[in-house]
């Protein structure tokens, strides 16, 4: 049975630059009694990223803005306490997009299962969840590395660009990754198997590292940041070159409009595509993503890191680590 | 038979910023005499084009630069005066890429016939030439236009734009121009049917006017000159949007690498794709592209202006301006 309250942090402000501990508020809100096909679900881990960021402004963007005072949601992989959805019953475990809430109330049909045989259950958030199949549908659907193509990925020690390397490499490219700090670099030319990797924390420049790491020029650029390491990438693209841009991070805590190098000439002199990408455009094909990462994962072909948060009390400080690159692959929130 | 010499316009120096008169310099040489397979042309319609001002810079491009002292090369119709090759005999018509001079001695597998039935001979550099290849293959190839889209252009008076909004219309798509003078709009919304366009020069605020002209967003963006412009396209960008980087002729002219806007994060929210083309990726088409638009020409479907200036010595007055928006149409320069 659920509780009768719950704790959930909810949006007190929104933020101007970089969130802070004061845009959050910690509150216990009665758990409502499930309606129809309702069921109750219980946190256990909870993913924080980027993207909610764009939530928290009061702007129009892909993703619908919170309201100041609503609870924030997340997804959650958490334990059915209760159900009055025919697909579920008590002890099944499920994932959806719920609240930063210990407890949440859901519609059964906004869930869905999570098997346990696949993997860990933190792994239906990470390798096997959206950011796995985020890594997935844009390296072959939208960047499309080839056999000898040098592929260059950003934020590539986090949850995406762990899994985009990975993949590059399945697909026979030489992969680079621009990640913050040594530790993540020794991971990506260690354990993960790319062909080298920049500090870009420690670089004095960073078109002449790019340059460095990539002397045949850059194939395809995978861009989880954009900013100053964008533009070293786009000055190397070769002829035909494919940029995939999956997130921004480094401009989401902008006051003002960041400003940048015009880099549009760069396109007509490679011929290059940059494309958006967006995983929710692949829905129907989730499952055929998470079989076949399920699938690598077993064989030991992409290996991934989690660093999970304890408690739900630490949720804002897991999502403001984000901005800091405190997260080594996919950040969770585990709840006890 | 050819005269002895030849005036020719010679790379006098490199332009910082704008090029002035003094970057240019007017020579006398010797006609060479043709060696085997050479054939000696007289210029009777020499093309400037906005790439030139790539070509002046000392820096990689998809065009070599010009060496300083170097005679200016430029897409050329004219008569054949003595030919060494088979396939050219003296009085046929050729065009190639010959230089800024009354006589030019080409090698004969570089020209090629130019087919008086098609069209006027200076439509050979204009609409059934390079610009409308570029229009054709930048819509067709890149831009992609459906019926129902809202399709911008910008140049839309220019060579390329002028052709590539009324294929534009042949798409099926709502076609919307930006231009810089109420003489070129009016010719846009009149004689070649757009259904909308946009004055720069005197728009206040250039992103609102382009979402009052395109009420419904920005499905297809054919770019010519990059800078605010694109910019305020950009704003406008539909889901799923395609832009074709065809030009940046607003950035040619810049001595400071010029900074604009980041607009890497609207790519995200809309899944749009960017990409850089160049007209001479489709060689092998070109026939497919002139005898196209032939018949959109003979049939009134695809309109086209000239701006002619008269004498050889007008040449780099011609091609400067290019850069103040002097022409409607191709821009040309006629010997007599």
């Amino acid at each position: 049975m659920a509780p009768d309250t719950t704790c959930q942090w909810v949006l007190d402000s929104r933020p101007t630059g970089e969130p802070t501990m004061e845009n959050f508020e910690l509150t216990e809100s009665p758990v409502p009694d499930p309606g129809p096909r309702e069921v109750v679900v219980e946190t256990r881990y909870l993913s924080v990223d980027p993207y909610m960021r764009g939530r928290m402004r009061d702007a129009e963007s892909y993703a619908d803005p919170w309201d100041v005072g609503q609870v924030m949601e997340a997804r959650v992989v958490g334990d059915v306490l209760e159900s009055n959805h025919p697909d579920f019953a008590a002890g099944d475990v499920v994932q959806g997009n719920l609240e930063w809430a210990e407890y949440s109330v859901a519609d059964g049909d906004d869930l869905r299962s999570v098997d346990p045989e696949l993997g860990p259950l933190s792994t239906a958030l990470g390798v096997l969840g959206m950011p796995g199949r985020t890594a997935y549908f844009g390296t072959f659907d939208v960047a499309e590395p080839k056999p000898g193509d040098t592929m260059l990925v950003s934020a590539a020690a986090g949850a995406v660009g762990s899994v985009v390397g990975q993949l590059g490499k399945l697909a026979g490219a030489r992969v680079v990754g621009v990640a913050g700090a040594d530790e993540k670099t020794d991971w990506l030319t260690g354990e993960l198997g790319f062909d080298d990797a920049i500090n870009y924390a420690t670089a004095d420049d960073l078109s002449a590292a790019v340059g460095d790491a990539c002397p045949d020029g850059v194939d395809v650029y995978f861009d989880n940041v954009g900013g100053p390491i964008t533009d070293a990438a786009f000055d190397h693209l070769n002829v035909r070159a494919r940029v995939a841009i999956c997130g921004q991070i480094s401009l989401y805590n902008a006051v003002e409009q960041p400003v940048g190098p015009r880099k549009l000439p760069k396109l007509i002199q490679t011929r290059a595509r940059v494309e958006g990408l967006l995983v929710r455009d692949y829905t129907d094909r989730y499952r055929e993503a998470t079989e076949r990462l399920a699938g690598w994962v077993d064989a030991g072909d992409v290996q991934y890191r989690e660093t999970v948060t304890e408690g739900f009390e630490a949720i804002p400080e897991a999502f403001l680590g984000l901005f800091e690159g405190v997260n080594v692959g996919k950040q969770l929130v585990r709840l006890d």
